[in-house]
């Protein structure tokens, strides 16, 4: 049989986060495999409730390990990497990535105990990896982190560039500049661009991107402005914002004080690895405290609104001995992802309430975005000419307006979500198969299957309320008549003012009483029987339907 | 001791929500009261999980209802007037509205079994409503809703403003247009305004705001454009926008269907009482899924994202009879209120896989606010003349960006959130009191308070899952080794892949079995040990602290 060329998402196609996409080439259910980025999503109450992170199901990926050449990492975002100390393991092959985003790797698998030197270090185009059928460069491209790469995979059946998360910016603060000559090259190589893999977040956005570095000005102009203590938050992972915070804050006479321990980490691996040469000297907590409030930029992590983080404190009053008071002003130099915008709202309405003045990007001054809007997106597309357009970092929404684009431009693109699998060997991509995809939860320590029922059951136990029943049966088979019931998140009295678990028990009691012998002796039949009759009492008397839990104890002859 | 008017908000000042607001004329303590407005606000997983519907803790105004002469509703909204049903028999004074939204009031009643014709309906001034101290009088106010007023509150201390919800729109195609000559002459009448009580919405808004007649043709080019099934959503309330989208589908030669009871109801009440007189004929859906798809709009409630609503039905596939499918348009002729982004993302991205056009109104040619903007508050501002400006309707950051712009302009302002009792009497408003306040919790259909513990305890059950311990106590007050765990809403499995219930069990077993003879006769003791030992298990297991319910039964000697 003809060998094949394949493309399968198995995380970040139908959502923004935890990306991970599989190529491979060889026969049919041969093809040698590699896996571009591992990375996880976080949790939110609605649909996840007590879950941090969440990462993609790679049961596939794991079957066929043996078939497995290698991971590449294209950056340091923990949507791109996140996953790799959870789930290496269950692939075991090397890790292949720039030396900064490698680094960030190593911390994920040393975190986890694991070995770290199987991460590779890979340099920059030219430098080449090769493994099985593909032959793999990382290309320098912009984005608000350095050593940001797409990859070009180069296969039997062409060649691929997976563009991994970009922007058009020729002046990004940090990492390496857009380079249209470069990517003018790599189009005009060989027998041009097969596949284009590309970014779709931003396809929404109508206007050309902005460079990060048009912001320098603005947020130097701001900070000049304010005349007390002055704090900023955004992501850890935009180094490139934070390079621009903090030399904005040198400018302007502040010392910088980093809050928040992923963006000291991330700071700190940026300075070992030299890829931030010219970071500013930061100062800690303590020394800002005794500094005089004008001569201090504290920098904090927490712009989504996350209750740990170091805004949420700043915040609630005081953190670390550092606390903020009337007069002094707090930057949201970041956007507000959808879902998120609770928690940022309580934490500017905290600051209201502390006479703190808030700023955010709203007025597009303080932020820009790291990813390529539609102009660029087009831009792209015609630098590169792909034979064929793949939308991935995306919705469902960006995937398909990115393939209306695409084909309005009279290009071949098709939309694979998460688990269908593309034959891209032809002119036109297949859809060949659909495996089986989903996403893990790392709940605790342990990783649980979104569907495993876990998070549905504290999901309705949160709408709906518990009621807890215990029974016991005695050595002769006989129902004790005084069942136990105990609420957990459900109103304790009736409308009429009555105990609702006393009342509950009385229900209980007259059922007890009278039921016959086969019920009595049957586990299912009385678990049956008396969840419907809480549930019911429950709804009568308080208008909720509550999960009921019942626990049957058989006493025992001795 | 000399009479004063007092300002007390009970909901609203301090949330974007639950409006209701007191005014008092009289001796300290023995002021004659009125109420502004008794609305709700929604509740949310984050927070409040499980509850539909907030609503102020009246408390102090219950507790005074003896003073209370009537309660004023402003407009028809729900988070003006949704509690009257439940709060209501808590007051027991008359309700004066105007005609529509009286009717509104009614409805809110009768569903409760309420006396409906505690709703007294009063015309626009020049009609007035004398109760004790105060005459007030409705005055026709632009927002997006037939009949709204705001309110002139006339006492022996000056005139009181109150704006209710309202923007400066001269074309509001419903409801009155804003008439800059009446209140110029309003501001002119005796010793002018002494307070504005102001709408603080978007005040964080700095362009002027635009009309809702600016829209008709922006919809009307939309619909023409679209070849198959229009959809549009936007708050059912909001009916100067369903007028607006209903004219659009005439104009294009379309039939108007409403789906969603909300909707219905609202234009029902609306054709009843006259206030929309030239409202197109609406067709069922029945009639409806008969027609050819280029023939039809459909007007769907659920804006927000609601998981109930019929949007979200339709995105899901099918509701009553009618499917969308490719070719499909759907508008969200909408803002998405803050923390309802990830709802209203999931419906767009399963239209999306139905192969449905989504369009927002983020480019804002499909949607326009119902409130004043900050130049337009600036102009009510400049227009009244008030002695001193009262923020109302916002989160603490509204109000405290309307305090400043206020005294930015030399006007008196003060924030009073909710509970604080300010003395309106002199030049200044003196802050004289700090009333208890809350949220009452609408849960199925007991009123729960929102520090009663009950959602605490949900949030808690969901965050952390909830493990069930019953143990049994013999006669003769041994323990039974043998507890019993269940498990909801957690891992059933240890990282090492042992069940997770059992190996709880089993160390319960070894409590048990040493457990002193003082121990076991106190409930309290063992309720704590056995807490301690399962939360201390299930974090060693799975990295988790469960919420833990321990239920002992003790067996009596017969």
């Amino acid at each position: 049989m003809a060998e094949r060329l394949i493309y399968l998402p198995l995380g970040g196609a139908g959502e923004i986060g935890m990306n991970a996409y599989v190529y491979g080439y060889g026969a049919p259910g041969k093809e040698r495999l590699i896996l571009v980025d591992l990375g996880v999503s976080f949790g939110d109450m609605e649909t996840s409730p007590g879950i941090d992170l969440i990462m993609p199901d790679i049961t596939w990926l794991e079957q066929n390990r043996d078939r497995l050449e290698g991971i590449f990492i294209t950056h340091g975002h923990e949507d791109h990497l996140g996953a790799l100390g959870q789930l290496w393991p269950r692939l075991g092959v090397p890790i292949h990535a720039r030396q900064f985003t490698g680094a960030l790797c190593r911390l994920k698998l040393e975190e986890q105990g694991l070995p770290a030197d199987v991460v590779k270090i890979t340099g920059p185009r030219p430098e080449v990896t090769q493994l099985g059928p593909f032959t793999v460069q990382f290309v320098p491209i912009s984005h608000s982190i350095p050593e940001s790469a797409a990859l070009i995979i180069d296969t039997p059946a062409g060649r691929i560039v997976h563009t991994g998360d970009f922007k058009l910016d020729g002046t990004p603060v940090v990492g390496d500049p857009f380079d249209p000559i470069l990517w003018h090259d790599i189009a005009g190589e060989g027998r041009g661009i097969k596949v284009l893999t590309c970014d779709s977040t931003n396809i929404f956005s109508t206007h050309p991107g902005r460079s990060e570095a048009l912001l320098a000005n603005s947020i130097l102009e701001w900070v000049m402005a304010q005349k007390n203590m002055v704090v900023a938050t955004t992501f850890a992972s935009n180094i490139a914002r934070l390079k621009t915070l903090a030399d904005a804050a040198v400018a302007a006479d502040r010392k910088v004080c980093l809050l928040g321990r992923a963006m000291r980490r991330m700071v700190g691996v940026g300075l070992e690895t030299g890829v931030l040469p010219d970071f500013p000297d930061t100062i800690g907590p303590d020394e800002a405290a005794g500094m005089p409030r004008n001569k201090v930029m504290l920098l904090a992590t927490g712009s989504q609104g996350e209750r740990r983080a170091a805004s949420a404190q700043l915040a609630r009053g005081r953190y670390l001995g550092l606390a903020l008071k009337e007069g002094d002003s707090f930057l949201f130099s970041s956007k507000t992802i959808p879902g998120n915008e609770r928690g940022v709202i309580r934490i500017m309405n905290a600051l209201s309430e502390l006479g703190v003045d808030v700023y955010d990007a709203d007025d597009g001054l303080y932020h820009v975005s790291g990813h390529a809007n539609r102009p660029d997106i087009e831009a792209l597309h015609d630098l590169l000419k792909p034979g064929i357009v793949i939308p991935m970092h995306g919705e469902h929404r960006h995937l398909r307006e990115h393939v209306m684009l695409a084909r309005d431009k009279g290009m071949t693109a098709e939309i694979a979500t998460n688990g269908t699998m593309l034959d891209l060997t032809g002119e036109a991509p297949k859809v060949v198969d659909q495996v089986e995809t989903g996403r893990l939860y790392l709940d605790g320590n342990v990783l649980i299957g979104s569907m495993d029922g876990i998070a549905r059951d504290r999901i309705r136990m949160a709408l709906n309320g518990h009621a807890l029943v215990s029974v016991i049966v005695d050595e002769e088979d006989n129902a004790l008549p005084d069942a136990w019931v105990e609420l957990m998140g459900l109103a304790g009295r009736t409308r009429g003012g009555d105990d609702l678990a006393r009342h509950i028990e009385g229900e209980l009691a007259e059922f007890l009483e009278s039921a016959d012998d086969r019920t009595v002796r049957d586990d299912a039949k009385m678990d049956e029987a008396i969840r419907r009759i809480a549930r019911q009492v429950t709804m009568e008397e308080i208008g909720k339907k509550p999960e009921v839990t019942v626990i049957i104890s058989r006493l025992m002859a001795d």
